[in-house]
């Protein structure tokens, strides 16, 4: 049968849309690191990869309680749309606990709830970066934050961290000479406590001397605290946002691990012109945080709540960095890799001898059941090819164990194959680390 | 006290933020429309200018059982993080509906869950428009819309509407105009059925004619449909993507107006390859919508309560609409004013005579104790000052009838005020409308 005329060229001309995107999503691809997490899903899998807190942790009956009583009393109100900046007692509750618990000072116009902190990572993105904008990042640094940032193309200056958090040293260096270029640092993003990936923690006294560059030489810094309340050993430290005299600091905290991520509820803490601003952009962004969730969130404050289910999660999540701290150091080959020993947090970050790649050996642990997260996901340039990220809070305890057996020797003998091309090749001994 | 060197130039030294936003978000501004609304909430208000659900049409009760049921049977996954494309159950229970229910054709990865239709909207902005990009909007528009594009910088050219919807045919001259200027169109926006802010539906006649015309032109359609499902009277209408066999349309649902905003699930319903870039920028963006309250919006379909709710709202709406219609009719001084009659949604949309200006008018109604929108907030350019949107599902039964009596004087004082200006300065006799 012929066509009609009416159906030439009509049917199944799908445009090519190619053509219509713009020019920053033109580039935009998965990331690897989620293509990655795909393989680590299957059951037979213990995964190392996710950042995940262990739901075992999460505190169902608070909550079924919190939601019958909302729903009895105030069902018109946390049911409907709601303010863009948040729920007011909501961002009482946390000026407060940061005021009495952190010794932030601040009221609830210094809030804005966002859609977890990466909506405030987000947000900074499109308030501060052009694309001639500079920022300092630490490496490795959170990979979200790259992405988020990576949306509006500033360029990423990469300052190494060590056992202590961010050299504070080398990032002197690079700012006296940025400023012999004239260039106009915006901000500075660093997770100070429990580093992700790193774990470790920024010592007090970098903690005063990144505040007094940040006088110097004029720049803002985003402190982004997920972990800082999961201190499992170790005294606590300040908060960059506790010692800041000039209102320099943007402090980003998240309900997502100490009560559940589930709600998507977190905030951004800073100076209010700021906070308005951020507020602005939300609203184009998604009009407003779930009040549902927001209220939920506000009763577990008022209630008191928080406090002892952190005493809970501390103890299960302490326990588990036990467990790990101990299974590394009795299995792993140590002249291979070495990894940092966290007082708090989700994560150790692990190195691995020169000329090691965590990519290569990822598909031989996939083989023996185990994954983690290659290092180059947290690097903004191609480095890191020889770490990874392992997180110890959603396995259970005896999969902790047997995970690390599993990985071991999976650890070893790439160890041992690249220890063997240098020596035959004798271009460089391995000295062990 | 001198003093000391430490203290000079240290404390209260607040960085000047202006210099360092970005170039985008140094013009951003808190919208007029929201400092308006900001008045429209004292409770002496009968405010006739929030889009708001009625809060007695929430379905609390259903509520309370799934998320009692949740809470017990599926706690672990429901209080998790969740993929950024959104809950499988949740996207195929709307691929189902959409087919059973619209005729719309697709599987679960055609789906997107958002944080709003906004966030919906958000996305579209980030995928496919560049500063010189152009793309064509109503006249008026949703005002969420124009705030989601304008971030984005494109060019938007505004097609009017009647009261059968989009002047298809002023559409075609504007594509002609286009393509002689060989520029390329990225899409058109539209509200086909009952309109934000007009009310109006869109003739069938002229969605098969803009399907033609997006065929002919090669462009995509945005089809924002959040009061498809609210029809008090007359024949529903195919939405335009049931009627798209080129895969141009991407359309966007949400759970607002059906269950309740306070949990912020909506939907973009659209080419797999669109989708799958949209997932990718709203992972940088908060990494998922809340699984917490997609999980619920899953129970409200699965159990098939949907249906039963629409009936309440229907009837709940339809006899405020007939109020609302009635009191217009009943009070308004027509030589003044005229008004859409939508068969379905939540907004009617009054034009005043020529020279009158619902923004001058604004703080006479608010010391009467009534509240509208002004028109020039749904319009791209500064047209629209002579008109107001008008909602008719948040007031109380009486209160509809009430808050037209108390605007149907400041009206009449207006109109009878430009009438006389006219009228002494001879340049022009209002013939009435």
């Amino acid at each position: 049968m012929e066509k009609q005329p009416d159906d030439l060229g009509k049917t199944d001309v799908t445009p090519t849309y190619e053509n219509l995107y713009s020019d920053r999503s033109r580039t935009m691809k998965a990331s690897e690191i989620r293509e990655l997490l795909k393989l680590t899903q299957r059951p037979e899998i213990i995964s190392f990869a996710g950042g995940l807190p262990n739901p075992d942790a999460f505190p169902v009956e608070p909550i079924k309680e919190i939601v019958q009583d909302l729903l009895k009393s105030d069902s018109k109100r946390i049911l409907q749309y709601g303010s863009t900046q948040g729920v007011p007692e909501l961002r009482e509750e946390i000026s407060k606990r940061l005021k009495n618990r952190w010794n932030m000072d601040g009221d609830p116009d210094n809030v804005l709830i966002t859609v977890g902190s990466q909506q405030g990572l987000e947000l900074l993105g499109r308030l501060f970066l052009d694309p001639t904008s500079t920022i300092v990042m630490e490496a490795p640094t959170y990979l979200g934050a790259l992405n988020a940032f990576a949306v509006y193309e500033p360029r990423v200056s990469s300052i190494p961290l060590d056992d202590h958090g961010l050299d504070v040293d080398k990032l002197e260096e690079y700012l006296v000479n940025l400023q012999k270029h004239s260039v106009n640092l915006k901000f500075i993003y660093v997770v100070p406590t429990f580093h992700n990936p790193a774990g470790v923690c920024m010592a007090e006294s970098r903690r005063h001397k990144l505040m007094d560059l940040s006088h110097e030489y004029d720049f803002l810094i985003v402190e982004d605290d997920p972990y800082g309340e999961l201190r499992y050993t170790g005294e606590p430290l300040p908060t960059l946002k506790s010692l800041d005299k000039e209102d320099r600091v943007i402090y980003l905290g998240t309900f997502s691990k100490t009560l559940v991520p589930g709600f998507r509820i977190a905030w951004s803490f800073g100076p209010k012109p700021i906070i308005n601003k951020m507020e602005i952009a939300k609203q184009a962004m998604d009009l407003c945080t779930p009040p549902f969730t927001q209220h939920i969130a506000k009763e577990y404050l008022r209630r008191g709540y928080i406090d002892e289910h952190l005493k809970t999660i501390i103890s299960i999540y302490g326990n588990k960095q036990r467990i790990m701290l101990k299974a590394m150091d009795e299995y792993m080959p140590k002249e291979h890799i070495r990894w940092t020993k966290p007082e708090g947090g989700m994560f150790l970050w692990a190195t691995l001898s020169d000329g090691m790649d965590s990519t290569e050996m990822f598909t031989d642990a996939i083989a023996e059941n185990v994954a983690y997260v290659t290092g180059k996901s947290f690097f903004a340039d191609d480095a890191g090819q020889n770490c990874m990220r392992i997180n110890f809070t959603h396995p259970g305890d005896e999969k902790i164990v047997e995970g690390v057996k599993r990985l071991a020797p999976v650890i070893e003998k790439w160890g041992d194959k690249v220890r063997k091309m240098k020596d035959d090749t004798g271009s460089e001994v391995i000295q062990g680390v």
